[in-house]
């Protein structure tokens, strides 16, 4: 069903969900939702059978200043766990039925060579950040090409991006900074668990990297100071399924700067990024309510790895088949006029 | 895996949690919800597969006081709905993987025949609360028998159960206000969505069929004076599927005044109860307060019918599927160990 004009089908939409068997706006949430997967693909009978969640690995040169609990060989470690269907959100793909993918896209030597990984290697780990900028100009294109190529591929309807890296929490903390214009300290969280004395280190450690440069930086300027080839091929994932009519539900902390970023670059995406979750990392709300987003779940996980967004996927589905599948009050036959004992 | 001991198995439950390969507490409630469901199933390996949501539905003699927006007929009307895979509930259980069953526990004549409604009248619709008895003591012990029944069939996992009842946000509010003996109007909501003089009228009513007993009520004698055929029925499901090791969601206001009153009658069906949402009527947080519950989702919803159960149902089957199936550090030689750099 072709509707050619925005307010029209703005309109069309609402009347289609207001005329289903329930009170108007008792399904809150899931009713919001399935306005904007309607409004994306441009119809009133959205579809969101299809999702699949891609993986971006890489290393960052900033772990060498001991920002992390984790040692830098865990990436590659947890790139073969990966591959071997045993990381969170292998798990929780299969058991939401989600497709998965992983992409090296510069984890440290030695290289893995899997016939699953999708290998787009910008280079060995990013530069420590704290003396130097994290990649070149060159390879920030790269990535984020890279990313906008995978975005725009395949003909599932919803897309999830997941990202591993240790130190890619201070990464991603140095980024949000730039963007927002906020002080690091602000926004730098305990990451994937850092002590007291760690987390103080850490501070420091990101305060010093962000006074190498001025405040605030444009997007690419934050990208190749701070970034990494994970996160950056993470925005431009973003933009590439947003530009292929594709719905991203955006993960957690580093996802959501990943976002901003995109937004910086291709403000039009915003109305094809679902929030799927408010994460524990501290910088993670700051960072929503920069982009004016309240996201889907509340429930405390701070993991990655697109954990998050896997868990929001059933309630898209769920949105997309209430407004394509439910009864109307008309075609059910049922009473939707108030009761006369009422009147 | 049986473990005897009750402390051995949460210890042990825990242990394997945090031997996961992801940072100790990162996936926050979905970590507990684990614990839950192991527990409950008494292994370290608990299994989610197939989740069942059966939708009870009855009508109420207090609607003839004029409580509801909807006219009574809307309760037999949304019975075909239900039949004919139409309502919000069906599409939802659809989209998400779950079994579907309606049960006729008393709508008003005239009855509809029909091979996939299970039909187990009590009544025809319970009797106006405001003026006497909803139901005789017979007719409370034999819906909740019907209810205990349907709770302990089948061989499900987890199970939702949902009400479709005209006026039983009502009749929830009137029981919950004499279980936890507070004044009705603080429970009482807009239900589907009555206007401000409706709300008053509602009020009023409410309040003087509370003054005909006195405060507060025995749990029988709550459900009797006030309950409904649909919603006694599930507080008896509820029952009977914790009596049979299931894991239970528990849905909104109307859900969860029935499941406070299961646990009256039978704490011990605590450790199976799972909140799946807090609903957008005003009653629900009193009475989760009331029941130490926090539920997984807010979403603003206030449909009933179980579609808020139905939307935790794939948290469940995650946090099931990341015990059971998630590699250990050890598995997966992945290092545990906090960073050298940080020591």
């Amino acid at each position: 069903m072709p509707v050619n004009q925005t307010n029209d089908l703005h309109r069309a939409i609402w009347e289609a969900i207001n005329g289903k068997t329930k009170p108007v706006g008792s399904l809150g949430r899931l009713e919001a939702l399935a306005a904007q997967i309607a409004s994306v693909q441009q119809t009133l009978t959205p579809s969101a059978k299809r999702c699949k969640l891609t993986v971006f690995a890489a290393d960052h040169g900033i772990t060498e200043a001991g920002v992390s609990v984790f040692p830098q060989e865990v990436t590659r470690q947890m790139l073969g766990n990966f591959l071997a269907g045993g990381a969170a959100a292998n798990v929780l793909a299969q058991a939401l039925g989600v497709e998965f993918a992983i992409v090296d896209a510069g984890v440290r030597e030695p290289t893995i060579e899997h016939t699953e990984l999708l290998s787009r290697r910008i280079g060995n780990g990013t530069q420590n950040s704290v003396e130097r900028p994290a990649m070149s100009a060159q390879q920030f294109q790269r990535a984020l090409d890279a990313g906008t190529t995978i975005g725009g591929q395949d003909d599932h309807e919803v897309a999830c991006y997941g990202e591993m890296g240790i130190a890619n929490t201070s990464s991603a903390s140095l980024v949000a900074a730039k963007l927002l214009n906020l002080p690091v300290a602000q926004l730098a969280g305990r990451g994937t668990g850092l002590d007291d004395s760690g987390f103080a280190r850490k501070q420091r450690v990101l305060t010093a990297a962000a006074r190498r440069t001025p405040d605030p930086l444009e997007p690419a300027a934050a990208m190749r100071e701070y970034g990494g080839f994970e996160t950056v091929m993470l925005t431009g994932a973003i933009m590439g399924a947003a530009a292929s009519g594709k719905l991203v539900l955006v993960d957690g902390f580093i996802a959501t700067v990943s976002a901003l970023a995109a937004l910086r670059l291709m403000p039009e995406a915003r109305p094809n990024l679902v929030f799927a979750h408010r994460s524990a990392e501290t910088g993670h709300t700051i960072v929503l309510k920069a982009l004016d987003a309240e996201p889907l779940l509340d429930l405390d996980m701070r993991l990655g790895e697109g954990t998050g967004a896997l868990l929001a996927w059933p309630l898209v589905r769920a949105a997309a088949a209430m407004l394509s599948d439910m009864a109307s009050f008309e075609s059910a036959g049922v009473s939707s006029h108030a009761s006369p004992t009422l009147k």
